[in-house]
């Protein structure tokens, strides 16, 4: 039906009569002579009508509107030296309409616009909506584009460089309830029996490992039926990775040249290998979190042996219980945080409330080692503690401390949200700035203080380091994430493939033999008939194009997101059934409205 | 951990000390010397170990059994002239073993055998439940990696060659009952609705057309809850196309290329083009079936015209119906086919009963024109009559023509089949022959005898062929099926992108424009807003794998597939649930089981 895409239009086809397709971006009448910007998916370009030049198409394109759909055929020619626009890859011509052919017009007001010039900004819900519309703004289109191209580079560099084979993983499989709900659905052929949506192909992934498949990969789709968060979907799509006799060592440095890889080829960035490391253990202590943001720096100090014997009972007695003391120093932080701000109703102080934290100690520290703060810390502090923690710290003249003080997980919680809103607000972070980093050696176990019981941090099959298996309670997994300027986008580890070890585990976290089989049978019995050391990764894909379109939520590089409140706005999915077709499957809903 | 995978090994490595990791795939021991086969996924290598030359890696290999997995070191050794092997591309090379370390066990008894060498049947629930023991299989192996190159060949080609985008459309999504049963998934956050898996993403597909991108395809997950015949699966993978702006005839090209470019690939196979085409009409008239096999003759003629009068009323009767009769004429049939296998008890009449038959009426031809049929035949045949009917079949002597008298669908279907079976038969199927064929030109519309309505043979957003407006009850639509070999691969159509067409098709199939808005509205709503002239096509992407791997089932070229129960044998899936997770979704499961 055509002959060229708008976009491809340039003076190198001067001269030649073109067919083009495509929707009225724009539409100007000017000095009685028509322009319309002709969109397609590859760009627009300018088509022009007049009454004596092109007497055939002017009545016609007159007629037109924003977004109808037509077909143009027309002479390109160049446009003379006061129209040209550099701001657009065809700006150099235009065509001069002999036909212009209106395939469909808009029946309804547009909700919003959606030139490619018009970049108003839009209410979500009606961009979700009318997500036909929305996705043809230049936006969307750039960020649907930008995410296959992640994806096309993602399989060819797995593919061509390291081997890797795409493998499908069913969809309807077994409930295994581990971390968040299954979505779950009925089966009409196995009545009372149910599938479950996968959570992740990690099983599965597993078992290609003991079927010899070496190196697998998929762009998996996976679903967790969770209350959602701003940054969370029921579906979401994860780049997922699993390997064979390959070390830790091995699988990261496959994933930085796979990461590299990808960095240049979309943004033609070369990132600087290789990728630096913390440890689980060292980046929580420095930066109170487990995927620090190491744009900027803001590390905190732990200063627990410096106040373990202080006379200031809300630091001592936090460490008498178990707890920590940690300092958050923040350079010229005297001239910009006031004490209003970290005091009872300020900013700061309800930062620190929602991490949990009963308040924020503080300390500002003057000329000559002069130190201003509430009478209880400055009369329990030694000179020789002062001295301390001023070297500690590095604290100068201008320096504000903020302290935290209690339970550890509170206290690094605490200064890791203060470390990030202070950050921001001072400037601290170059948004140019793209670190990536590994964070290493997670333990093994975390407690559940509801369930009284040791609970594995990634899932069981997580393999301990082998230099710490005489006390698995405290091991150190063989387990890596990936962060993004603060952001996780990749985690994975080494598995467990001994029997022995797997058994260990399952002990250490209170699972029977039994109940382990129950809930993990089918692979327990595939680990008994060879299986190779193996481990793997999985990347958020969601997340990481988000990252690399520069945008702020994930529905904005999804094509058919959800709300938050688990809704499609183009479809109104979930929606009622028949009757009928609930009788089939042999379920019913128990939902009592309240009345 | 290795230096190179088993399968690389060639002559030009003699000499050099390499690293393996794998299975053992056969064990041998031969004169005090010790042979294994270790077998990655690139295939195997021969391992050498003996007391004199490799003591230190001998009494290990002597502790290894099948599908054992090891990490062997040693040296590449040319293998003495009369050990060379040629059946293997690792022939000329074997490896003395300096050292063996074992890396896991098998610790219960294979239930079945796995070595490459052995390609014993094994019976296919045991290959589902033992999955990964199945999947190790030489046959699996290069089954799910000729999947792997299927699905790379057609992406690479789409996004390189043909400017298509890769888009992900959602698995959780809104029921839309046509066509089979959708599977349902309880909301937990909106209690009381459901999702829908998709059957296709037929909707989203068209959205995205209106959207502007112009070209999309996606290797897509698709679902259906039918009762499961042969080779069907509750979730099923199609390759899913949608093209803006292209005539049928661009379309089928377009495909042309595509599938002319993948059997290049994969098979090094060069199609003729263009493909062959039928309509709808011809095929039924000279197969009686929709995807008819071209690879033999045995057309079916038609002989109403001069049977109509025939004072044989099981014809003549048949015709003043409304129906058909038809002949299938079959060279050298009066050797090859017995009366008793036309007759009741005999198999053929068995064939025409499950296609719904009452019988097959039969002439024998002779030597001189004579024919040999039963009496109430040949006493009300005038010789004008059988002269016409020998003519218009070609029947020379020793031909047998099997008639099918009454509904036209039931003659369709019932000499079809028994053109398939004697055909096979007869030996005049060549395997090797790949028969691409399009199918054109389909009716928009079929009657639904129970529910006294027209049902759209496809989907009701099939586009009329716009010679056929004027009536069209009757119009034949733009749509068009690929078939291989007498199997439906793929199929699509034009689609509808005009408001007043859309509603004529409604009215047509009694769907009232509440009902129509109820089932579709947000596509009909999206249709307002400046839709482009559309089309696609789909192929189901199991069965062309199957078909290219010469293999009978689907289940052969899936890795983890579900039986024809839609059980899964590995996970035992679907199960019982926690009843609290069906409480936290507010559904219930109403089956009573029969006692």
């Amino acid at each position: 039906m055509r002959t060229y895409y708008c976009g491809e239009l340039r003076p190198e086809h001067i001269g030649e009569t073109v067919t083009l397709c495509g929707w009225v971006d724009r539409y100007r009448d000017h000095g009685g002579v028509t322009f319309l910007d002709l969109r397609d998916r590859t760009g627009i370009v300018q088509i022009v009508s007049d009454p004596q030049r092109t007497p055939d198409s002017y009545e016609r394109a007159n007629d037109l509107r924003n977004e109808y759909v037509v077909r143009v055929t027309g002479r390109v020619t160049q446009r003379p030296e006061e129209s040209l626009n550099p701001k657009v890859p065809t700006g150099d011509v235009e065509i001069y309409a002999d036909a212009i052919e209106l395939l469909n017009a808009v029946h309804k007001p547009l909700p919003f616009q959606v030139a490619t010039a018009n970049s108003e900004s839009v209410r979500e819900d009606l961009r979700l909506k009318y997500r036909y519309l929305d996705l043809r703004r230049e936006r969307m289109r750039h960020n649907l584009k930008l995410r296959a191209e992640v994806i096309k580079t993602l399989r060819r560099y797995l593919e061509d460089q390291k081997g890797f084979l795409e493998v499908e993983t069913p969809i309807l499989t077994r409930s295994t309830p581990e971390g968040a709900r299954d979505y779950l659905v009925p089966s009409r052929v196995n009545p009372n029996e149910w599938f479950a949506l996968p959570q992740s192909p990690q099983l599965f992934k597993q078992i290609l490992m003991v079927s010899g498949f070496d190196r697998y990969y998929q762009i998996a789709r996976c679903f967790r039926d969770e209350d959602l968060r701003a940054d969370r979907q029921p579906e979401f799509t994860q780049l997922d990775m699993e390997m064979s006799f390959l070390s830790e060592e091995e699988i990261l440095q496959l994933n930085e040249d796979l990461i590299c890889h990808l960095f240049k080829t979309v943004k033609g960035i070369d990132l600087p290998r290789p990728f630096p490391r913390l440890t689980y253990a060292e980046a929580m202590g420095r930066y109170g979190t487990d995927k620090p943001d190491t744009r900027f720096g803001l590390e905190l100090v732990d200063v627990s042996d410096i106040m373990k014997d202080s006379g200031f009972k809300v630091f001592s007695g936090a460490i008498a219980n178990g707890g920590i003391v940690k300092v958050l120093p923040i350079p010229g932080g005297n001239e910009a945080i006031s004490n209003v701000r970290i005091k009872p109703g300020g900013d700061l102080f309800k930062e620190a409330s929602e991490a949990g934290a009963k308040g924020i100690a503080y300390i500002r520290v003057r000329e000559n080692g002069e130190i201003d703060t509430i009478g209880a810390i400055k009369d329990n502090l030694t000179e020789e503690q002062k001295q301390e923690l001023l070297s500690r710290t590095g604290a100068e003249a201008g320096h504000l401390l903020l302290f935290g003080a209690g339970a550890a997980d509170v206290v690094n919680k605490t200064l890791d949200r203060l470390r990030q809103v202070i950050g921001r607000e001072l400037g601290l972070i170059d948004s140019n700035k793209i670190n990536l980093l590994w964070v290493t050696d997670f333990p093994m176990f975390e407690w559940n203080a509801d369930e009284k019981r040791l609970e594995p941090l990634h899932h069981p099959f997580t393999a301990p380091n082998p230099e710490d298996l005489d006390d698995l309670k405290t091991a150190r997994a063989q387990a890596y994430d990936l962060t993004y300027n603060g952001l996780e986008i990749g985690g994975g580890s080494l598995r467990i493939y001994q029997r022995d070890v797997q058994q260990q585990v399952f002990e250490t976290i209170g699972l029977s033999p039994e109940e382990a089989y129950n809930k993990f049978g089918f692979l327990l019995e595939a680990f008994e008939y060879g299986t190779p050391p193996h481990g793997g990764i999985a990347y958020g894909l969601d997340r990481l194009v988000m990252l690399l379109a520069g945008e702020e939520s994930i529905r904005d590089v999804i094509a058919f997101p959800k709300t938050q409140q688990a809704r499609c706005l183009l479809t109104d999915a979930p929606s009622d059934v028949d009757a009928k077709q609930l009788k089939e499957l042999h379920v019913a809903s128990t939902y009592k409205p309240k009345s």
